[in-house]
């Protein structure tokens, strides 16, 4: 096992101006993993989901490739998130957090994840991202995390953000973590606070990769219609990661690589609701968007 | 001569966050120009002044390889614009509006610019364009406007792009021009009023460039700190259509390399007020920023 990811399984109860689902699929881990397992197999899920967690999602997240030794099934109810999304898409409004058995998630770390060089701390509470990196020797780690945190939390998430080789955030959450509102000042700030390489997701913008060395740009790959952005950072992220753990290396090349992966992955995920395209894709997909957003940047 | 430009030749007097400049030298075709001269020279302007417009302004543009048989000096005033900047510049607000000679400016196209193969009909009436591709004879012509006219002149504007070879539009105006919010069928659209080529300029966000075969992104050079927006986007085409008259070509590879020395041109406008950067350039600089654009955005 190459790589392990920590973050929420989920249901998600929200509607965009495109539709609307019921108790879906979701979860920062699971889109995440959905990505990278197209990259590297198996990947090792940690996390918890409760009694309401349905025999056939566990079954779909084994077939897609996830190793669920890590991923506990306890008394209670799985985390559910209510949102919405309006207008552009831009923001996600949440209208509910229900916890659950996330509340009182005491992750236990697998051997196989311990040992597996690359790890990807998702979205979640930052105290249960550091409680995994204890349990871990990764090689390199990758941390997502969110405004909430970075509001309610930020003490606990600054502590872990400074043990991680790598960041991962949208401009907003770049903003409001560093106090910089010009975001090449936001960056080299963030580089300040641990992590060599800071990866900004600017949405329909694409995104950017920031170390030492420079920086890089990827724009977003142009889909036809957003009709979910849900999970698009995580989808973003897995490919990422994925395609880092795919290759064993984390230099410059691969870090461009492992950004045009990323780029293509989150590109999928908006397309359809939930899980719903990530989940159907074939390798052949995304190489074939890969190829088309190198001929699209080249000159 | 291989590039003719027509469009306002100013006095602007403005304020940024970072400043604030009076009666500087500005104007559609005078920020074009300079960045196409790095490219080919001489570049034919046409456009009118009045009788307040400095001798020392005129010798300038001269020197930096203007061929100015086509700009009128007349009685009157010369075009001063007013206006500011807040917050993140991302929109000029402005304050007056003084068209002076250009009120009554009939565009007179001498010779050598009616021969040029290259055309840029910068901002400006779109009756005053259209006057001027009547009395010439351009292989490629590319056509900028504003909302102004968009709102205001929309039937001889729609009758001007359907002659030209290409548009270029910031993301506002391109919503505007079609009636589209997302900007693929925006850009669709727009390709749909006579254009085969559309230049999507988003400012920090990089541009895009749309054809029958596809899309081309290039991200934004990110600078250290925007001084002033005022001509960026008149730099950018300037740096554009320099860059295809010199290479002769318009193809796809020609048109890849002219959208990034626009970016790279609209980069070095806004370091500085007014024409200053771009007017006190080195080739150097621009090839070593070309160069650094392009470490940017290879994968």
């Amino acid at each position: 096992m190459k790589l392990g990811i920590v973050g929420s399984l989920a249901y998600d109860t929200y509607s965009t101006p495109r539709g609307r689902v019921e108790r879906a699929l979701g979860g920062s881990a699971t889109h995440a993993m959905l990505a990278a397992a197209f990259f590297t197999r198996p990947v090792g899920l940690v996390g918890v989901v409760g009694e309401d967690f349905k025999d056939r999602h566990l079954g779909f997240l084994r077939q897609k490739g996830a190793d669920l030794e890590g991923v506990a099934r306890v008394p209670g109810k799985t985390f559910h998130w209510k949102g919405r999304y309006q207008g552009d898409m831009g923001v996600a409004e949440t209208l509910a957090t229900e916890l659950g058995v996330f509340a009182s998630f005491d992750p236990r770390v697998p051997a196989s994840v311990a040992r597996a060089p690359f790890l990807f701390l998702a979205n979640i509470d930052p105290s249960v991202q550091s409680k995994v990196l204890d349990q871990a020797r990764p090689r390199f780690t990758l941390l997502d995390t969110m405004n909430y945190w970075i509001a309610s939390k930020k003490a606990a998430l600054l502590k872990v953000v400074r043990r991680v080789d790598a960041l991962i955030l949208n401009d907003q959450e770049l903003r409001q973590l560093t106090g910089e509102a010009v975001l090449t000042r936001a960056a080299r700030a963030a580089l300040k606070l641990g992590p060599k390489v800071l990866v900004l997701k600017r949405g329909e913008h694409g995104a950017s990769l920031f170390t030492a060395s420079g920086v890089f740009q990827v724009p977003a790959y142009p889909v036809g219609e957003v009709k979910d952005p849900t999970g698009a950072g995580d989808s973003f992220a897995g490919g990422f990661i994925g395609s880092l753990a795919r290759s064993g290396r984390v230099d410059a090349a691969a870090l461009r690589q492992a950004m045009a992966y990323g780029t293509v992955m989150a590109s999928f995920n908006v397309e359809e609701f939930s899980v719903d395209k990530v989940g159907r894709l074939r390798p052949a997909d995304i190489r074939k968007r890969h190829s088309e957003l190198r001929k699209m940047t080249q000159f």
